[in-house]
């Protein structure tokens, strides 16, 4: 099982997220595109940098709202979203390759995520772009129990699917994150650690009442805002590697 | 001799330029990259009109300014200015490929054109960034006296260079076109098909005051905002064809 | 009944609507405030014009999304909208106060004039945020059936209203504009006269399946984008005026 | 002796600056209006907080650039400009209304900033739109050898001035800031506190050469990105106040 984490997202003078010190923990790095976070300046830097780590890299697109850092849904129309994801592919995978990388999938951010798992007209439109793009590239979607569903859709179109889980967040049986807005939807240290042991093991999450339901999840969503985060993120990395 | 023309600067709901009508005229389209003009949407379907009319594309990169349309010159540090070119050059060559066609070269915008003729710096910046890009790219920048000093500049570097010539500008005897704000800046129709044949017949054009320098540029560059424009292309393609 | 029409609306180098044209037959000029459309520059011309016309001016705010021309509904907190507002309504307040001209009132634009229609929880967020606005200002929104509503929700926090009805659409049974998407949706020209007529002499619109509803418009809003629009504009301003 | 000090720049989801902890030990905000840094949400709540705090209020315009912080000097037309200014002042002295505060003066910004000490075209252009605007506000701008002569351009149009200087910078003879590239462009806390002391006691700096020159500054300029920033308020006030 991979760590995943959101990084890049900085912007001209305003820093955010902990990157030097997520990325020697982590696999894959998540990059902003611009568009919710991440100037040219930043996605050369947070390249190099996953470069120097030897970290994969995907794209992280997202709705056009920088202000909102792209965290409210956005009513596009297809056509609009298509050419706003391949633009923003494009211009990561163009820099990544002029660092020697090679971008290897693309991962949703804020708004358009949740989007994409809750509504499959925006799921559509997203794999479709993604099926257009001049060469293969894989889609990153959270692990639910309709992983099934989500890998007829991508086999559809010739697509490669990467299925994410959380550490931190509690479950609810449809395998959807509960609202943060009610208790219990962040974990504990204890229960975090607890969750990535279960996911580790057995691929699965105890829900917020208490079932358990499967995700086999290919990889794992850390999160480094802050020291804590990362403290978390090299705890988890410990467990993953069964230490 | 070529014909470009600047392409694909709507912006939204905002459009700009007659594209449509221009594309069966020229060879190359210069196609705006999302910083002065072009958002994701035109950006594809002014590729997908470029396909179509067998019309080769450039990246048309411009300094970070909508509001001023590129217009305006910006201080970018080297570094800034290097991503920020590598960024659009990546987006324009990603959705470029994803409609089958080859971005074959890289046409700087509005101040930015301006600054690079001007200043060495910003002109080594700018080569440099191409150089650094993944794969080779030909740069397009004025046909002036100073051929011979760009190409080595570009020789050094590894890069291939494209000199242009306008139609409709009047040149000053250091092969700079003469300030919009003097009379005589814009050519008339007739003296406009005149510096053509010219341009066409021995390389030179007759500067402001009546001097004769030799400019041998590759391609010249026209301008399709309204139906006077067009009309005008047309007449070029005309003279430039032989007829 | 007055005549209200969207105004400056252009951004930078790109134009939008018949601005000059347009004023002479309105009464009022919904003005854009730099989110949509309108950079201060063209603000600050829009006003003058509508100064020499002698044209009552409006804010027209909207989601910050240029790119969508504000046209695509956007998940705000009401926080961030109420301060969204206050920000665009300031500045076309104090630049209407440099004309030596009072902003007299406040229509949103696109996707959030819908969604005020639509939903309370908006509309509540955007009568708010006007009342706390530091002296009154009325807010133009849709007649419909649900004015008396809409006039208890103002009343209750001190604001006035303006009611605005469409020349060119047809209504449904609702009162709500049938989607442009189906057929009968944008009247032709005599419809259009016909329901201008109805509304100057009843206050009533004739829906889609041939009901009448009461409306009651104070102001009827026209469109300027094209020759066709002001022509339009001025048989209305004629049948307006009792001609 | 006043302090003032740049707040507000925060930008949607990136934070900046300790604004909260500042707050206290100042006199002056200036308070970022939404084109290099502070989002209409962030400046409404700035402005609470200077409310809270009985701190004065002043706009701090800059340069349509939010990715470059308004740092990149940018070539605007004088009616560009203006428009600008007047946008940016009229955005925050409506909210600051709303929140029962007057704005009393403009600071520019950044790069805005130096072009106006360095630019007489650009200074007279930022006094201009300050003139214009419709009811007076003060202009804030750097205490140097040439006050005189700013206070005359200022006189000519009938505006007001209050002249800032640097606690922790060291001057030229010219009265011009040392670039931050040069050795000894920002001082030690001890030779910040002495020139505080200096600039309280007589009106003067010792400049790089060690000559004395004479500001009279009626406000100091003070920085809050951090921790260490914050403290040397705290000392700077204690000297101020004459502890």
């Amino acid at each position: 099982m991979l760590l995943n984490c959101d990084l890049g997202e900085s912007y001209g003078s305003w820093t955010m997220g902990l990157d030097e010190q997520v990325m020697p923990y982590i696999n894959q790095a998540n990059v902003a595109c611009g568009f919710h976070g991440g100037d040219p300046l930043t996605i050369q830097k947070t390249l190099a940098l996953a470069k120097t780590s030897q970290v994969s890299v995907g794209a992280h697109p997202a709705y056009p709202d920088l202000v909102g850092f792209g965290r409210r849904s956005m009513n596009l129309a297809p056509q609009e979203l298509a050419a706003t994801l391949l633009y923003q592919i494009s211009a990561l995978d163009g820099m990544a390759s002029c660092e020697k990388l090679e971008l290897s999938y693309v991962k949703p951010h804020g708004a358009l995520y949740n989007d994409m798992m809750a509504r499959p007209d925006v799921r559509a439109t997203i794999m479709q772009a993604i099926a257009s793009y001049h060469r293969p590239i894989t889609l990153m979607l959270q692990a639910t129990p309709n992983a099934d569903l989500h890998r007829e859709e991508a086999d559809a179109l010739g697509i490669k699917l990467l299925f994410e889980a959380f550490a931190d967040r509690c479950y609810d049986n449809d395998g959807a994150l509960l609202s943060r807005s009610k208790p219990g939807a962040v974990h504990s240290r204890e229960k975090m650690l607890a969750q990535v042991l279960q996911l580790r093991d057995s691929g699965t999450v105890t829900t917020v009442d208490g079932s358990c339901i499967e995700l086999r999840p290919d990889t794992l969503c850390v999160h480094g805002d802050n020291a804590e985060g990362v403290a978390a993120i090299a705890e988890i990395r410990a467990l993953v590697d069964g230490e």
